[in-house]
């Protein structure tokens, strides 16, 4: 048995007002933001926006991905950031991310798992 | 409070053959046949080789998303799949693409996370 662990992934299903629910191309923009600040390798992206509602995102990272799904008719989202410690240990870079996301959105009724994969 | 709950999400991380775990273009396969026999809808996705070593990819769906990264060096990977319920209760499904890709790794020493978000 091999006893490396890929790293930190950090799961959270909220509450959000339905405005910023739909606005794919501002949470674009702060996940950019993110990428760029907590140097991560992007290797690829999908944001899709369903008619008048919400979208669903996924972005591909070498330290692995993170993504997102809103449904503002409900004013739910969850999201996802996971990044390997392959190099070194990314476990605080997953925390900021997923901290300054949670702050964006005014996320509330956070139902928030951390799995030490 | 809303009490809309997306769906179930199934998280492994695991060990297989280092083999396996290079061979980006038949998960690639795998999980298309998949997503077809499944009745998925793809938006969009990401599929990225490192030289001489694992990949790493996320496939977007409208119904959300499956994830996958290798590290053949340390017989490892990780796999995740979240499919929503916003039509109708996917969970089956869920189980199904899991136990499909798990079998297909012959995958061992699993360490699986059942979450319904």
């Amino acid at each position: 048995m091999n006893l490396y662990k890929p790293g930190l992934h950090i799961l959270a299903t909220f509450s959000a007002a339905p405005q910023v629910l739909t606005e794919m191309q501002q949470c674009k923009a702060l996940f950019e933001k993110l990428i760029l600040e907590l140097e991560l390798s992007k290797v690829g992206e999908t944001y899709y926006s369903f008619d008048g509602g919400g979208f669903t995102a996924t972005v591909c990272l070498t330290e692995s991905h993170a993504a997102i799904h809103t449904w503002p008719e409900f004013s739910k989202a969850t999201f996802d950031v996971f990044l390997s410690n392959f190099n070194k240990d990314n476990s605080e870079k997953v925390r900021e991310f997923y901290d300054k996301t949670i702050n964006y959105f005014n996320a509330t009724d956070i139902q928030v798992h951390e799995l030490m994969r």
